[in-house]
Parts: C-alpha cells; structure tokens; sequence
C-alpha cells in the first residue's frame, strides 16, 4: 500500500495511526499541499476530489477520505478493533470521530482559509474562525465522552475516536486555541506514549518542513 | 425512536431516508433552526453540539451524527443494506458519502454562512460561497461514481452514498447551483420514486413551512 498525504495533514495522520495500530506497512507519497501539487492533474487523477490522504492499494485502487480509509483498515484487519463494542457504542465513537472530520476539520483546513482570505478576510479574522471552529468541535467532543473511563476517550481500548482526536490537538496548537480540556489532553497524552501514534507525528515524517 | 430534527436539515433528511428503508416506525420533535432552539439549554442537553439530527432511543440515549446513526441503523437492521459488498466496495460507499457529509455540508449550512454574514460578507458571497462548495463537492461525486452501473450511485440497490446524495441535491436547488451532473439527477429520480425516499422529503414534513 501506498499512502499520498502530507506530513500535517490531520486526516492524513489519522491514517498513518490506523495503519500502525493494525501493523501494516505502507509506503508514502508526498503530496506538497503548500505548493499546490493536490491540485496537479497527475494527483487529481488518483482523487478528484484533490485531497490527501488517498490510500493506494496494492491491485491499484485508490480509497479516499480518512475516515473511510480507517473503516476499511478495521474491516479488513479486525484486531485490535477500532470500533470495539456493542452497536450503540459504536454509534457513539463514530458520532466522536464525526464531530471532528465533520464539523471541525473541514470548517478550518487551508483550502477553506485560503477561501476566506481571497474574500478579504484579515489574518486575524482567519485565526479567529480557525480557533472558534476548534473550540466549539471540542467542547462537544469533551461532553461527548464525559462519564467514560480513561484512559482513551471510550474507555481501556483505543479507538477510532483516539485517532481522529489526536491529530486535531496539534491543529487546535497550531492555531493558538487554549486547550482547556483537561481531559481531551490527558487522552493525548495517553496514545502519544504508544509507538503507532508516536511514529505517525507529523514531525517524524519525511516530508516534514 | 424519536428523532429530533428539522425538515430543511439535509442531515435530518438523511435519518429520515434511513428511517424509511429500514421500515422502522418513529416519532418526529421538531428544532426550529431558525429561531435558534438548537442552542436552548435543553437541546444542548440531549446534544451538547446544539445540531439535528438528533436519534432518541427508547432507552433514552442520544444518537448524533447523522453518518454514525444511518451505520447504526444498519448494524441493527441489516436488510436492505446501507452498506452492502466486499470490504473495498463499503470503503468507496462510504467516501462517496463523507465527501458530502464532511467536505460540502458542514462548510455551507446555516450555522457556517450565519458566521459569513457576521464577518460582512454580503448575500451575494455568502450565495457564492455555498455555490462553489456544493459544486466542488458534486463535481468529486460524480467522478467517484463515473462507470458504475445504475440505477443508483453503486448500481442496483440503493446504498448510503444514495440517502446522502439526494438531500444534497436539494440543498444545491436551494442555492441556485446548476445540476450539471446528469448522472447525478438520474440517480435523484430513481430514488424518489421509492417512497422511503418521497416520504421523507423535506416539504412532507410536518413541520414544513
């Protein structure tokens, strides 16, 4: 497998977590989205959508979007077990992870601030939408798994929720946002002591700039 | 099962469809998105992100996300199936149906172009805004189907790509997007001559207004 993201691309590093929690090894492509190679016919061609990550695999098929990509990890390698649990609980994990991919991530990545700034929008009005996107997605995601035991978000056993929430910490870092859930960073801290999310850290890639 | 929503929420409309093709009976509680009922105290109570829809089980939990509850809803009632096919087919289904859910819907709904509008963007970038977004995203849809088979986005049985397209198509109507897309609408009307998909239109509703 080949996979084409960028080293700080949350949902790219989401992927990278996957994979190694399944134990899977993958090659990657480098996608320099600064420069706009997404948008190269060469890459749209793999994903028209023009977005990283996009998982190659070994017969040629290309799958796109993150969280899609997870499933299809857990689906295919079943242990350990992203979406552990009875139904309902699965429905909880995937509503966590959709807080973040939905609501969160694509409200602030570069596309849509660059988006705003063609509008004329200041660098502070940027930042400010990127931190209020943040803030309002985790403070749901914190009241979402209020009451769980630690120390992941759903309890003893990583999940699909870990994957999606660690990633979007270090944007939340990136855009100056207080992390003023104690529990949300205590959950971080807790996964960036296992190898698969230590060695999917953006600045452990090869592409890191 | 109660399902709070809100008849224009193409979220909303999602569960609906999803509702319908599993047969499964429900009552229906109405969120006046436009008076902001969403952000009451006890909205907020049963979904601390204030957004429809939101599923009430009888045992009183509370289901958010529509993606995660559709998946739900098929993890419990698995015929006809929202997902059906090998592993590698589920994944396409599913980025087909994150490509909406993730990167057009929650970049262009209420709450997003509210927030356009209190940065000064006047109706006609505010319009254009949700244009260029629906239009980037249906562009994508269509590619990540081109030469499946119909009469559905992956061919003879209605999948969770289908629940989530066709209220999409509603919302670009709404925003005055040009359904270049023929694939697309033809998919649109076989759907809505089943009437999971009709009874759940948005004007049916009884909060319609």
């Amino acid at each position: 497998m080949r996979l084409h993201g960028y080293f700080r691309s949350t949902a790219s590093y989401r992927v990278r977590i996957a994979l190694n929690l399944k134990g899977l090894s993958y090659d990657q492509a480098f996608v320099q989205l600064r420069e706009g190679e997404q948008r190269a016919p060469a890459f749209l061609a793999l994903n028209p959508q023009g977005l990283v990550p996009t998982l190659e695999l070994d017969d040629g098929a290309m799958l796109t979007q993150s969280l899609a990509i997870c499933e299809y990890l857990d689906e295919l390698h079943p242990e350990p077990a992203l979406l552990p649990g009875d139904v309902a609980l699965r429905a909880r994990i995937r509503a966590f992870a959709q807080v973040i991919a939905c609501d969160i991530h694509p409200v602030q990545n570069l596309k849509i601030l660059d988006r705003l700034r063609k509008l004329g929008m200041s660098e502070e009005q940027v930042t400010g939408w990127a931190r209020a996107t943040i803030e309002e997605g985790l403070d749901a995601c914190d009241k979402l798994i209020a009451g769980n035991e630690g120390p992941y978000c759903f309890g003893g056993a990583v999940t699909l929720a870990d994957v999606v929430l660690v990633p979007q910490l270090v944007n939340a870092r990136r855009f100056g946002v207080e992390l003023r859930w104690p529990r949300l960073t205590q959950i971080e801290a807790a996964c960036l002591i296992l190898p698969a999310f230590a060695q999917a850290m953006p600045e452990r890639q090869p592409d890191a700039q």
